[in-house]
């Protein structure tokens, strides 16, 4: 029996649904790229009005069709995809893929059709690619399933990294940028509004494609997230890169994302979280994601982050220093045993960071002998060489001396300053990573050694009945601040001691019960901005001082919230810290839940400055996101300020995180705000905090 | 008489001395690539020891020759070659140009070989380029006068765009990049160490240069900063963008390009700021020296920031969009017009915020009638085409059609999303700006909408005699903070009210003078860190409590820093604002005078937010500054804070940054750390400072 795998990428017997005969026609194109690139099974035209397409015996039906079908694309739209999707099911065939666009991404009629696909899928468990897919394509064997026009190429070039896109014509792009310089794919999925198979499924399959090495992606949302992490840390772990470029950086960007694909915007920051937590190395650049994978291609994990420079041209290494030092890389200097060796060849090197061997240092053995000492020495981690004008006339001086060193140990990448397609055509086929752009060099170089492995998945804790039975508290009487602060309490929050009280008269008595000085706010499950409505007063010295002020309180809040229904007060020791921290729990509809640690306080809201993770983490990734977070520098010894507890902050932290756990499902964010850090070794204390439900 | 732009650009005889008759050696280049790119004035090759080289007449000396010399190219090293230039001097040669390196860019010796060449220069008046300088060509009339390897290629493409490069190496590539997308220059010119020649004064000969339309420069540091801002102005207002590539973004690549040319290195805001000023577009991308020109040829000034879009490729629009809105683009949407003419057609516009055509709309006349409406829309102030695969086999489909939209009176660009070789070179022969990056066609954008005319420099006020004598003072006494005080005082900078008392016995008596609570500071030139020494006290209430804290301040300070001789204490009224902010001046190396202001405290410190410009600035730029700093937020109105007093806090930054006026050239730096900003209407008060001079 076909596999998914076969039938999806491999398949030998393909039916074309409502193939044309008309050149002219898009649907004339999958029958004439699959003949046109090689593809050596049989190509079953359907179309009730013709007896032959193309050369080709067509069918009147599906049914009359004789035998098994591994793949049917189908080329009509609307209902009648729909109609044909039902056909393929009931005929037993293992993958469909629809052309159509006109679904979810073209408002509500189309979405009611695309449900109708999805009932089909779910009742039937026929496999589906779309739609609103231009394609899958294999390179070897050749199988160009598609009706994209970028595959009217003359030739269709082998290579060992796969496509799977989110956008059809960006397929075309990638393929045209990559073929101009020399580099081909194994597999080619345009994956449209994924009914069915999604881009994390597919790359699930593409782990285990003996002909692919790297997979690239092209995202525009993401719907299978759990799978794509599953397939990337498969990926990783056989040392297949899985490399993304992902529209939405900005949010006029995430809203036509949304438009375009009818799909739901996660936020940027929560799509960095994802990717960093399962080895995903996502680029800036699009081209980036065809120069990039080279590097990254069987170089699991490395250690350091310095990198040796050479040249032939000064101006043009430094613009690559310049990149890789503002993406965070540090420039290792030339050993002892270069400078010397250089030395008698008239090559001043050491001075500066890199080894210029100018013009006159463009030799074959100078090039290959410093190369060759660059990558033994001990003090970097990887090695760029920048070759200058030589590389455009002259490969044989400085560019044909470095294609042995393809394969090496340790990373090695080229740069080249001029427009030197040849240069760049050996290098390429040799399998040196080479670069045209310093901008690209130096991401590429970036994501070699500064990505992280994926993280051990960390379990959230089984929630304790003290915790579960505050969150069905919380649910039933909903969600006021004292509610939030048992809940998190229960997670393992030091909260700040305090105490409800049903009216004013038990102020005092709260007041010596959690120590004065004590801050006072009104209890509404109504109210959600206190402080607007008047319901905080700070600083309370004493128990009569703050009965007075709650009365006070009482009137301004019923004057400014008429309708909302006061529950009593809470009465809270006043606490003070080094520095304040806001710690934000959501369930991102993309990624998942999520945890967001920032500095409290407007200016770092105004800086944007937080970290984000999926949730939970434990205390050493807690620890990792507080060292991101730049303006808890002040917490961390910055300036001989005094240090925080930085060790408390992360285990309330761990402790927060434990949200993620699915008994608590039914909270869609948490927020505490402030979080008082305080000295190293007197713990946090958390004052105020608000739940969410869905 | 020939001037110095026919002797630099159009010479018609040129001496070459040290020709060499051996084709492999570079000293043999300028000759050949002369005669190869048809320069059709004479070539008048110096060796002491051939009577003819590749053809042509060889000199035994400079001398031998008879009649005017234009230009003379030095080929030789060293001493040699200082000795060429003395003898070109001697002769009347208008301009000499080094080959060699091995001067400042190596050492102490070869500085000092670089002082000789100065000299020559200053008594002789002969004009130099260089030395390691590669070349100075023109492309009409044909001059290739360089050695650089480059110019190998068999046809030098015509262009109107002029290259200046620090580099002459990236001359190589940028030579070779333009080339292979159909672009040509004017004139490449490298100037190597600019020992008289400098970016700016060549700059300004291109502005004059009728065969020029923008100029470009690679920069790796700045030599003649006011002729390059001059240059700039001019050029601006004959329309000719200046468009400058600097390293030195990272601090490591500032260290390198100070190693690799021997140059000072300044601090890349400051260079920003002098681009800013002057009106000079920088990019970020190297490759966007070439990409960007074309979209700012004509082009001074623009109003909005609102670009239309319009695609076949949804998401190929959607990575340009995504970088239009990082870089600080809106974009708008189509008008009615356009919504109403594309539905009959089928094509559904106006959901999202681009228009997409889809492939179905890869047609002549629907792709000319949408640019047409969208042009005409008065919305938007820029409109962007992205072209999908249909670039890449069928030009006449989506870009042909595009071509009539050539010298638009709006900005109009294309982007291609594929490698599209031919429809780049038909859109840039038709003179219709085109980019085959997403990123670079938004920088591009981003600086034909944004960029900001060259400002009108401001003239330092004249300084008053009280502050040329709180100048002189502290000049003499040496700079503590009451002298500091004294002089911001005498240049308009409110000061916090204050009295200098010599010993603890007169504090109660200042204390009633200035105003109750106090602040007490201990009065030192010899203490740079005050409040470390224990020389600071805040807070303190009244007279008596002040003299007591002085007796004990006096005791810390003299057991911290027992050498430092004390000149009694400063009294000051404690003030209160609801902001800080830190004034910086500086006198940098490259641009001159610098105003620097940011928010105050740590945090401000640790998000390095600031803006820096040249100083002195007006109310006007002093305004836009406080704009930039993003913490002044707090005192703009942020989240319902209360406003900050920013007319006063304007005042103050222009009158501080009256300190670049030369009358004050001995005031290396100054900071008033912090001022406060009180609320709207309460005005600004400095509570601190400090000057050191030069």
């Amino acid at each position: 029996m076909t596999s998914l795998f076969q039938a999806l990428f491999e398949p030998r017997r393909i039916a074309l649904i409502g193939a044309s005969a008309d050149p002219t026609k898009t649907t004339s194109r999958p029958q004439r790229f699959l003949r046109k690139h090689g593809f050596t099974g049989e190509i079953l035209p359907v179309n009730p009005s013709r007896g032959e397409i193309l050369g080709e015996t067509a069918y009147k039906n599906l049914d009359a069709i004789p035998g098994e079908i591994d793949h049917a694309y189908i080329l009509l739209n609307g209902a009648a995809a729909v109609a044909a999707l039902a056909d393929c099911a009931r005929r037993g065939v293992k993958v469909a893929s629809i052309l159509a666009g006109g679904f979810a991404d073209a408002g509500a009629a189309g979405a009611s059709l695309q449900d109708e696909l999805s009932r089909i899928v779910r009742e039937t468990g026929i496999r589906l690619v779309g739609p609103n897919s231009i394609g899958t394509v294999s390179t070897e064997p050749a199988v160009a399933l598609t009706a994209n026009a970028a595959f009217a190429v003359e030739t269709l070039r082998r290579g060992r990294w796969a496509v799977v896109s989110q956008s059809g014509s960006l397929i075309g792009a990638l393929l045209s940028r990559a073929d101009a310089r020399g580099i081909g794919f194994s597999r080619l999925v345009s994956v449209g509004n994924e009914v069915d198979l999604a881009v994390g499924e597919i790359a699930d399959l593409l782990v285990d494609d003996p002909n692919t090495d790297a997979i690239l992606l092209f995202m525009e949302t993401l719907r299978d997230g759990e799978r794509l992490a599953r397939a990337a840390r498969r990926a990783h772990a056989v040392g297949k890169p899985v490399i993304a470029y992902k529209l939405g950086r900005s949010s006029i960007g995430q809203e036509l994302a949304k438009s375009h694909t009818g799909a739901i915007a996660g936020s940027d920051a929560t799509f960095d979280a994802f990717c960093q937590r399962h080895g995903i190395a996502r680029v800036a650049m699009f081209e980036s994601l065809i120069d990039v994978p080279s590097l990254l291609v069987n170089r699991p994990s490395t250690r350091g982050k310095r990198v040796a420079v050479a040249t032939t041209t000064g101006g043009g290494a430094a613009m690559v220093v310049d990149n890789m030092a503002m993406a965070g890389l540090d420039i290792a200097g030339p050993p002892r045993v270069l400078v010397d060796w250089l030395k008698p060849l008239g090559i001043t090197a050491g001075d500066g960071k890199l080894v210029d061997l100018t013009l006159a240092g463009a030799k074959p053995e100078i090039v290959a002998g410093t190369i060759e000492r660059l990558l033994a020495d001990e003090a970097n981690d990887a090695v760029i060489f920048v070759v200058g004008s030589s590389a455009q006339f002259n490969p044989e001086l400085a560019v044909e001396p470095l294609l042995r060193f393809a394969g090496s140990a340790k990373p090695f990448a080229v740069a080249l300053t001029p427009a030197a397609e040849k240069s760049l055509a050996l290098l390429t086929a040799a399998g040196v990573p080479a670069f045209r752009h310093p901008e690209s060099c130096a991401e590429a170089m970036a994501l070699c050694l500064l990505r992280q492995p994926p993280r051990q998945v960390t379990a959230a804790l089984e929630p304790s009945a003290n915790a579960l039975g505050a969150l069905e508290a919380g649910r039933v009487s909903g969600f006021d601040e004292r509610r939030a602060a048992d809940l998190f309490a229960a997670l393992g929050v030091p909260m700040a001691r305090s105490m409800a009280v049903p009216d004013a008269k038990r102020i005092a008595a709260a007041v010596a019960e959690v120590g004065a000085p004590v801050v006072l706010k009104i209890l509404s499950a109504d109210i959600a901005h206190k402080t607007e409505a008047g319901g905080v007063a700070l600083g309370l010295a004493d128990g009569p001082t703050a009965a007075v002020a709650a009365r006070e309180m009482e009137k301004r809040v019923k004057r400014h919230s008429p309708q909302a229904k006061l529950d009593g007060f809470l009465v809270q020791k006043m606490e003070r810290g080094l520095g304040e921290v806001i710690l934000g729990f959501r369930r991102d509809p993309l990624v998942g839940p999520t945890i967001t640690v920032g500095l409290g306080g407007v200016l770092a809201e105004i800086y944007k400055d937080a970290a984000t993770r999926l949730a939970p983490v434990d205390e050493a990734e807690a620890r990792q996101m507080i060292e991101e977070v730049k303006g808890l520098a002040t917490l961390r010894g910055y300036r001989n300020l005094p240090k925080g507890d930085l060790g408390a902050l992360a285990r309330t932290i761990a402790a927060f995180s434990g949200l993620a756990h699915k008994a608590f499902e039914s909270v869609a964010e948490a927020e505490i705000n402030p979080l008082l850090v305080k000295r190293d070794g007197e713990g946090v204390v958390a004052v105020d905090g608000l739940v969410v439900l869905r």
